[in-house]
């Protein structure tokens, strides 16, 4: 039975300072629920509906929290997502102090990417790049953000996120750092380095001045058409693919 | 002034049934404003604060339509998105009975994109790389949606996009046809012909099969980490890129 408590409890995750309070967050829908369950994330809840507790008996038989079934329609109640009719999870979140980038790795630098759909189509992008780190300004979206983690689909769980001051996180840094500017050298035609930091800026502005000061290799997307920029999810797979291209060419 | 009529009139438009009845969408916006203002598009209305109509007195000079200054607060009120407080226009919508691909141009082929930022965000990396022509199944999310109009920055002025059967649409052209799969030819390696379509499928189930029959030419997007699959506008970009270095390249 899904307690008032419980689902009060549910519903307050979907704000940020409730998640930095109960460390905690929510993934919604089968798919990432079944995703996050696998990872190594650690699973505190599950509430999910008598055929999502069916179909799923094995994924589940290693759960060691709390599971309540519960009806389609108040499983939607619950969810801030209309489509969610299957499960959802309540999750502890992780918050990296530092993480390592090592040489001939390749890791993301977010500077304040601000649309969740966005920071979640880059963590899936990054993901399928094999790219395994992304390090955002403190004032990009909350990797925990239920949107974010829907337009991950369950990348989330294998991309490392660390918020932090980028300026001074990439002065600290000997690899390499390139960044994406509407006036750099054709990605077509840029050799990367085996690894460093790929700096993508805010939605409306770009690459900030400090972080801007950090990056030696500035690249651009060779424009064909007429339209003033590319979303920034877009730029980052564009850029993630020139450069596995141009490391397989070695 | 603005009327009440005006104003339900205006909120009206945010359903597709008064779109088609009407025979007008709204573009929400500063920016969007301007740049439909400077288009084949006609716009019958604009509603704009009095920053906005000082500041842009020259752009409005031609302006043949419905003039109406209000507050920004009104103008947020009647406004989709709350980011929008300086102006929107009122546009007569475009639907094309038919578009013509010609040889050496590509046109994107679009097999239920269902959300609207993707589509916007398709819109926009199309204009980007010069394409301009969008064949949709008629379950692609509408042009003229307010979410899609604001995703596809002011591109959707300079990007014509024709609803049709596609299998019957592509069934009827002599153009080399291009399709993402999971399955085809590295897009590295893929020699792209001078011109012809690029089909990209829906966000959840992918290219239909009656779509998938008229497919000559399978790609896929190499893969170099583990999610599953990609955004469906991050796909189009990545193989967009892919075409012009190939065609640049000869």
């Amino acid at each position: 039975m899904l307690s008032k408590a419980r689902v009060k409890f549910i519903k307050s995750l979907q704000l940020k300072k409730y998640r930095k309070q109960e460390q905690c967050f929510v993934v919604e829908g089968a798919k990432s629920v079944l995703e996050v369950l696998s990872s190594d994330y650690r699973v505190t809840m599950v509430v999910a509906t008598p055929r999502f507790l069916q179909t799923h008996e094995r994924a589940l038989q290693q759960f060691q929290g709390e599971l309540i079934e519960t009806s389609e329609r108040t499983l939607e109640e619950l969810s801030e997502f209309k489509t969610n009719s299957m499960a959802l999870a309540v999750v502890e979140l992780k918050e990296y102090q530092e993480v390592t980038v090592h040489e001939g790795d390749y890791a993301l630098v977010l500077d304040d990417i601000q649309d969740p759909g966005n920071l979640g189509t880059i963590i899936r992008t990054a993901d399928w790049y094999g790219i395994e780190t992304i390090i955002a300004s403190e004032r990009t979206a909350d990797v925990y953000n239920g949107k974010v983690i829907q337009a991950s689909m369950g990348s989330f769980t294998r991309v490392k996120m660390l918020y932090t001051h980028l300026a001074t996180y990439l002065k600290g840094t000997s690899l390499p750092i390139m960044g994406a500017f509407l006036d750099g050298e054709d990605v077509h035609h840029f050799s990367f380095p085996s690894g460093g930091y790929v700096v993508i800026g805010n939605e409306g502005s770009g690459i900030s001045p400090g972080v801007a000061n950090c990056i030696k290799h500035r690249i651009t997307i060779n424009r064909f058409g007429f339209a003033e920029s590319l979303n920034a999810g877009i730029a980052t797979a564009v850029i993630c693919d020139n450069m596995r291209r141009s490391l397989l060419k070695g």
